[in-house]
Order: structure tokens, then sequence, then C-alpha cells
């Protein structure tokens, strides 16, 4: 389960001191499309086959704040995957501290000129690789 | 109940034509801080009176996207709020399209020193603002 | 000459404590897109028409920080219009401290199918009211 | 003459479809911290020593569009150090298609307390590693 790292910058910080939470959010997609590309989905192909993958729900967590130079490491787990709906799980560690400074879930679907799409008909290859990726046994 | 108004942004857009989804939660921002204004707390001198508040958790559900120059309006209900914790939702309408866009929470405790503080102890006047902006009926 | 006013908001913060350097770059483009359309240029329908405005160059000098709830106001004017190559100029007056905190270039060309073109020819319509903002003295 | 490489973001394009130029700003300052971090200058560092360097100017040349996943290299060179004044010179390379996409220019100064500084006298370890960067001949 690969890591997906990367340095909090100083123009993410604000006047608090720390990394302001909305770049959670922006973070939470480098994961994501990192994650996909280390399981061999390109999000830049999967548009440019016509199929985009809007966000339809967030929520994170702030367990501990985060600050400038601070080195975070996220890691993405899907959480369920249904063909018509994704939703992935993610921890963001500090690494710098050593601790777990965020969780968060994302939701997303599936749009092909507009309209929502099975990826099973879509992009079965797609598919198939998201479904491999399922936890051993089916939750939530 | 005042409405935040404001315009979805060129630079707020992403390559899907819509406004990316990580802006909604520095709208919250923007809506949260006028709301207050509204009910007579400054953000401002909240902080500098030494009470900072802190986002310790948001979700956002994405209904419908927002397209550039599209006028957004956002109210701010508080959800839940016990001295130490306060809950605020949001709700974004569309003012150009008509429709509700999306719904949000966002959770927030207060620092004082980079310690936990109840707003009663610290901002009695504060606390005593947000205690009149409680749903009539205690609720969740 | 109307001038865009609009708040410096908390997430454009930085640890610094004030308005980080790089929202400056977005505030010209709020302002640009809000003087268009009080000329009577409509950016969105220039974009619905086929034709794009790319940023080709901007330069910025930060004369006086901005702080958080800051009130700014943006002045755009016409440095020059060749047709083909749009030049505007930006002052920010912070209206909180009847200062001016900055003053801004931007250079735009205009694309069509991803080909600069001539706006004389593309929109006639627009040429014409750029032209008709010029300084009444060609300077430059 | 270490490159500062990333990836451009999802997050970081807009509607045109391309990376929003005010992005570039921000990827300056990262390229420069990581700059000053290669030659032994810690900027988290300089700070908690009580010395800011705010900027006092910025120029970007806009010269080819970069696209999401891109890979960009960020390449820094010192343009002129005064003790007071510091000016830093950027080269963007899309590494992705071999070419130069961008260059700019920023300028700095350096705030102790609220006031201008000479690093000389503030942080002379400083001092000596800026000058040491300097081109050969002096130019400009």
């Amino acid at each position: 389960m690969a890591e997906y790292i990367r340095r909090a910058h100083y123009h993410e910080t604000d006047r608090m001191g720390i990394i302001h939470h909305a770049n959670y959010v922006k973070w939470m997609e480098e994961a994501r499309i990192a994650y996909l590309d280390g399981i061999g989905i390109s999000y830049k192909k999967m548009e440019e086959a016509g199929v985009v993958s809007p966000v339809t729900g967030i929520s994170v967590e702030y367990l501990k704040p985060v600050f400038f130079d601070d080195e975070i490491g996220i890691t993405v787990t899907v959480g369920k995957y249904t063909g018509v709906v994704l939703e992935l799980a993610y921890t963001f560690r500090n690494l710098t501290t050593d601790e777990i400074s965020s969780t968060a879930v994302s939701k997303h679907c599936f749009l092909s000129n507009g309209r929502i799409v099975s990826l099973k008909r879509a992009l079965p290859g797609v598919h198939e690789t998201l479904l491999s990726q399922m936890p051993a046994q089916p939750e939530r």
C-alpha cells in the first residue's frame, strides 16, 4: 500500500500558523490520483476516454495540526465500490512528528457526456482493477 | 437569516469545467465569518482577544455542479453549540439556477494559548450570542 | 472608473500573518472580469463564442501588506490594446487603511481553436469596446 | 544547479484546460524554498530566528501552457543580492514536453520585528551563503 508523500508548503499555511484546512481536500485529490496511478489507472487517460469522476461528497477529521515544511504521507484505500459509486478512505500521517494528523473519506460517481455511467460497461478494465482493490470481506 | 452571496470565480474552475470541490471549503469559511459578523461576533477581534477556532471536521455533499460566474448564496445555521464545541450547517443555493447545489457541516473547537477552552469562560459575550442562535428545540 | 471591491479572506492569509502574495494574481483576474463586465464585455460569453484570452505575462509590485478582513478596491485600466495584444494596469487600494497596497500589470492574447486571433476579426464588437477604453493619448 | 521537480495537479487546472497562471507564483515559492534548502538555508529556521522575507515584486512570462500531470522542473538562480534586497530568477522547464514553459523573477526584502534589516548584520551566515551564489561577474 503505497503512500503519497509531499511537503506542506508555505503558501498553504494561514495566519493561525498551520496548514489551512481547505488544502487537505487538494491533498486528497493528489493522493487519489497517485493511488490510482499506482494500481494502473491513469486518471488522465480515463478523462481522455470520455469518463470523468466528480466528487459527490467529502468528509475530513482534523486530528492534529500540520505545520510548514512537515512531510505528510497519505495512504488511500477503497472503502466501497459498486461500479457506479466509489468511496475512498484516506489516512494522513505526519512523517515529521510520526502522528496521524487526519482521516478522510471521498465519494465519487462516474460521468460520460454528463450522464452517470457504470464503469463496468464504460471502462471494464478500470472496473476490474477497482474490484480487485476491495477489502477481502465486503464491509459497509 | 442572512445569506452570504458571492460569484464563482474563473480561478476556482477546473478542467472539468466546474468549480473545483476544494473551493467549497473556502466558501464555507467566508460564509461562516460573514455569518458571525452578522450576529455581532468579529472573528478578527476574537483572534485579537487570544482565542482561535480551528476546524476539527468538515463534510460536504456536492449535489449539483457550480459553473464560472454563477452567483451562490450560502446560509449558515448553528447545529450544535456546547461552549466547547460548535457545529455549523451550510446550505449552498445557486442563485443563477435556483437550485440547492451543496449542503455542508463544519465542526470547531476553541483554543487559547494552544489549549482547548470553554467560550463561556474565555469570551462570555460571544458565548451568549452563540447560545441565542441555537435552534429552539435542542436537536441532534 | 468602477472599482472592484472585495474583502481579504482568512483562507488567503499565510503564517506571516498577511495575505499571501499569490492571491493578488487571482484578485487581478476577478477585477479584470468585473471590469470587462462593466464595459459590456462578458468574459463568459466570449469563451462561449470560442475565444479564450490566456495570460501571457504578469507583474506585481507589493507596496504594503494586506491583512485579513481588509477591504480592497481594485481599479483596472487599459494600458495597451492592439487587437492582438491587451495589456491591463491594476491599482490595489486598501480601503481599510486608505493606502495603495499594490500595482500590477497583466498581458493577454486571444486564441480561437488554439490559434492566436485578432479580436478585430473574431469579435468586432469586443474590439470596438476595448479600443474605446484606450487612453486619450497613445502611450507606451 | 538542482531543479525542483513537481507534477501539475488536477486542482491547479482551470476551465481553459490548462494550469491556472496564479499557481506559478506558488510554484516559484516552492522552488525558492527548495533552492535555499539546497544551499543550506532553511527558510523555516530563518523565520524562527526572527527574520521573514516578504515578496516585494514578481513577474512571470507565460511561454507555453502546462497541462494536468505534466512534470515541471524549476531552476532558481540569484540575479541580484545586496544584503538588503534579493532578486531570484526562475526557469520553468516542462519535462513532459521538453520545453521552457515560463521564466520568472521575484524580489524580496528582509524584515525583523516588522522593520527592514540587512542580512549581513541579522544573519551573517545566510548573508555569506547568498553572496557565494552571486554570478561570477556582477551583472544587471
